[in-house]
């Protein structure tokens, strides 16, 4: 058995692009064909094409949907290490950023103008992106040459414009109606703002926490001593936004938590210190879904977020993460609104998967397709 | 500009295996494009092929020369992660196991008989290595089933045969031309054996280092305590066994240090404790070119290996490492000695791999090849 796949980096995640007619013809559940050709369950995926870590472990599932509004449609799984497990919750930001260059490599959309526009539609969340491939003249550049931070060598230049990103998890923006809220946690009564957009995140100013917002290089350490509150805060706000039942029952994983402060005087490279919480511990950097979120709170009047970037909608908003500055974008048109980030992306190889053992049918689903 | 190439494991690793010809159309020097493929520099290799590791960023080039007594020679080349360089010093055992696979795959050799035989060169080395590819009825079996420790998947299984594989770095077995010497070191002197096949090694036993041969798990935080000592009894043999003309000369990688004792009793799954230390630190596994170093030193009477294992050669050698037992087995026939040992590998995957930067002249070749 067989399967073709092109190996691609999009933003700073590499992932691998399967079609869906490909891995159809497999017959083949794919909670256990994916972790197969990942090399999983092993820590160090040795005999498949997974790269053991989070980032590299990662699939995209495309096809063209007979729906003529959207040019591509995809599904993100990520693929477990240790375990024979794929996990569908979620979208990637950073994988995403491959959809578009994937259609204009394969012919499926034809490139027009100096920049090409694709209408995707990611399947585990509902979010339609809206992506922007830089096609000077027409064509992609014989040489990629557009750069990225956290990335050291040049791709294609891809915008990634999620439309309407509001309320696709809980179906309001506000889930609990309100711009801000009090939340009560560790003998504290906490301001916060809740909203839903990419993935719902619950916002807390860093000087509640006691946090130096001109030393944004402690906070790091200041978080680490109050991990219980911000664990209280944020399963407290899961029930408010009406994703847990109990505070007992609210998932790891959602809602995300972010501290946020004006940026350290002088800074005039950021509008806004963030450091999110992810899986109870600082994120390196900032998931490109908790941007979106963070750059609709910062439009909404009211909100903590927006009172330290000011009320006026801006149309770019950077936001300063432990791995440097993440600009997001925000376009309104005649009848959506886009935010969005900056990627590249690149094809780094066009392969064809080798899948040796029997698994499930899939021996005599390869026999019989031979001798058809 | 794409250059073809098979992603495979052997052994413990993943290999790139690359054909000569097609690496010498691109007319770019290997030392700037193999580090591009890979990715490097950048710790992570996220925008090329490399895993990120040193068992993952491997190449192997291949080609068919004209002498008719080799069916395929291959280089090794161990590709730096953070460094845009690569290393042509060594072979690696576990990537020379994708060798024979990779001949018969490719048509190369025909497979003949229940095992085919496959002869291969290195050229990092010198060494002639034979390969036997299990090859049933005179075919690879449809389903690899081969099993090896370290690797949760099964392949193909490889034997892989060290022909005469003394003195190919100092020319001789013996380099100081006696089974056992005294190096003083730490105002001790030590009774060492310097045996040169695979690579250099010099074997000190555990007793003398205070290790108790009964508690074979304590080495290692034994052995980190006489890491100076052990480096300076490995320094002055570089200088005995004429790899280095000063202790402070002596290179980093060789001559490696093993130490051994008689196994745990009772240990009915080995013949010999082993421990490596490796640039400085105890080995998590054993490399197989120590192995065939250890294999040789216990067929040659007076080591203090011999002393061990007896000084009737043994056609299997069990050496108990931190990962487990590896075994090696030696045959001698009319004209030649085979130290070898059994792994399986397996093609993971077929590829084509982009480069798109102009890298030299890369671009002006690839298109004036395409004018052709």
């Amino acid at each position: 058995m067989k399967i073709e796949a092109e190996w691609m980096r999009g933003g700073t995640s590499k992932c691998w692009v399967f079609e869906t007619e490909h891995l159809d013809q497999t017959r083949t559940s794919l909670d256990e064909l994916l972790p197969r050709l990942f090399g999983s369950p092993d820590y160090r995926q040795i005999d498949g094409v997974g790269g053991a870590t989070s980032t590299t472990s990662k699939a995209m599932i495309l096809r063209r949907p007979a729906d003529a509004e959207v040019d591509v449609e995809f599904t993100f799984a990520q693929v477990g290490i240790e375990e024979a497990a794929v996990d569908w919750g979620s979208n990637c930001g950073n994988c995403s950023a491959v959809v578009g260059l994937y259609a204009i490599e394969k012919g499926w959309v034809v490139p027009r103008g100096d920049v090409t526009r694709i209408v995707t539609r990611n399947t585990n969340t509902g979010q339609i992106i809206i992506q922007r491939v830089a096609t000077p003249a027409g064509a992609l550049p014989i040489v990629p040459d557009a750069q990225m931070p956290g990335v050291a060598f040049p791709g294609y230049r891809v915008g990634l414009g999620f439309q309407d990103p509001a309320g696709k998890t809980t179906g309001k923006l506000l889930p609990t109606g309100s711009a801000t809220d009090t939340i009560t946690a560790g003998g504290t009564r906490w301001t916060v703002s809740m909203v839903d957009a990419g993935a719902p995140v619950v916002i807390v100013r860093a000087e509640q926490l006691g946090l130096d917002p001109s030393r944004y290089g402690s906070w790091a350490s200041g978080v680490e001593l109050q991990l219980e509150t911000l664990e209280q805060i944020r399963r407290q706000a899961a029930v408010r936004m009406g994703l847990a039942s109990t505070v007992a029952a609210a998932a790891r994983a959602i809602p995300k938590l972010a501290i946020v402060a004006s940026p350290a005087q002088p800074d005039p490279d950021s509008d806004v210190s963030v450091m999110m919480l992810s899986m109870g511990k600082p994120h390196p950097a900032l998931a490109i879904t908790g941007s979106i979120a963070l750059t609709l709170a910062a439009r909404t009047p009211g909100t903590v977020l927006s009172s330290i970037t000011g009320d006026a909608p801006r149309s770019r908003l950077r936001l300063r993460t432990p791995a440097g500055v993440l600009e997001t974008w925000s376009e309104e048109d005649d009848a959506s609104l886009l935010i969005g980030v900056e990627r590249t992306a690149r094809t780094i190889a066009t392969t064809i998967i080798h899948v040796p053992e029997a698994l499930g049918s899939a021996v005599e689903t390869s026999l019989a397709s031979a001798t058809q």
